[in-house]
């Protein structure tokens, strides 16, 4: 497929099930001549042996999106794929940041940014309606960010009242860091505040564990688990075939945070 | 179409564009014998003259919610529709929270949640990547929420440096709600923050206003617009085109809130 000038898609695939990447995502993958992205994303991509492929490993974000740019400069039709949706935690942000600090010929590449289904909302849909009020969306990695700064958020979302969604809960490299974001949390919110480990939404190899604040154990949590915690108006029901819905009511009082 | 046992399906429409439905949701709504919602979202949804649409009015959602709960538990398949995600804003926590108030039977109805593309996803990716970082979502409505809960919130976030996203910034019956949260933020937020207006994002009439908080004027937004108020780390890229991207670095420094 030739392309008379190129364009780069950033494109959110949604949390793992193809029922749930949108046909926008869909036609845009289906233009691409190359697809960018963390090796897993790009090989959840069904497309034909003409289309390059370049994955990559994690934590390069900036040369995958330098690379995109240059192709889509050279005259290809890049999509640079993310899991859930590239604007949150994915690709988008680091596409962005290149053409900023790039050179003044990379503001002329057209990008098209294409939404996804987020990770944070396919794992509320599974856990009921716990965003039903006002939430926050927290990466616990300090990759890029000191670990005083998440600790400051942390306390103020919750000291707020906000419902807490916790992308990058923890990993090898940091294996202490949600143990201690929890033990703060513990010190604002009341124990009974409902807790949900979402992982791999959508996908195979999904696992929901409902706890709350006192009990939460980091050791149920990978990097692949979405971690959401309650605010006091995040309720628990439960079903009449054993199994718990979780959400969070909209009515607040003048009392509530 | 007859059912053994009936089911309610939340789905979230997306922002509007067709092409922004998941394919999901389009199952789903193809089963439904009922369309329960706002009139603008169930008028949204293609469906043959055998399926009844209970189309209402705003502001009705937990009397919706038990009209959704009783037609499912004497067999009917119902679809409650709402537009971008129905988990952030939408019918998802009503139809809970009329569960968890409602007759013991009610536990048994069978609830499938759809996740879909939220407006604030959509507005993020229609003007780059301004969720890059850490951010939060929150409703100016003060219909359920005291409108001193909703400054405390807006003030905890804005000072942790997170990116705010607003739903329901502004409607008849609110006229001043949004000039007095700005006023609170100004006192907060270095006047050259980015904010955005983004308006019916993905549909005909869509409208993108870019300034920052010093000079965001209330009058510029309507109820069907978000408006997203960046953080300090929130950039502006000029294109090549005149056009101007908006983005959020993901690397915070140890000064930053």
């Amino acid at each position: 497929m030739t392309q008379a000038a190129g364009h780069i898609f950033i494109v959110g695939l949604g949390p793992g099930a193809p029922e749930q990447v949108t046909p926008q995502a869909s036609a845009a993958l289906a233009q691409a001549t190359d697809l960018i992205g963390y090796a897993p994303y790009v090989a959840r991509v069904g497309a034909g042996p003409e289309v390059v492929r370049h994955a990559s490993d994690n934590r390069v974000e900036l040369d995958r999106a330098r690379h995109a740019i240059e192709l889509a400069l050279a005259g290809r039709t890049v999509a640079v794929v993310s899991g859930g949706d590239a604007g949150v935690f994915g690709m988008a942000s680091a596409v962005f940041e290149a053409i900023d600090h790039g050179p003044a010929a990379w503001r002329g590449v057209d990008v098209t940014v294409i939404p996804g289904v987020s990770a944070v909302l396919a794992a509320a849909a599974r856990l009921g309606a716990p965003l039903g009020g006002d939430f926050c969306v927290i990466s616990l990695s300090d990759n890029l960010k000191p670990r005083a700064v998440v600790h400051r958020r942390l306390a103020a979302a919750a000291g707020a009242g906000l419902v807490i969604a916790l992308y990058n809960p923890r990993s090898k490299a940091r294996p202490d860091q949600l143990g201690e974001a929890l033990d703060l949390l513990r010190t604002i919110l009341p124990g009974n505040v409902p807790v949900a480990f979402a992982r791999a939404i959508g996908r195979p190899d999904e696992r929901v564990i409902l706890t709350d604040i006192a009990h939460a154990d980091p050791e149920q949590v990978d990097m692949s688990t979405l971690v959401l915690i309650g605010c006091p108006l995040t309720h628990v029901i439960d079903r009449a075939d054993g199994g718990r819905w979780l959400y969070t009511s909209r009515r607040v009082e003048e009392t509530c945070a």
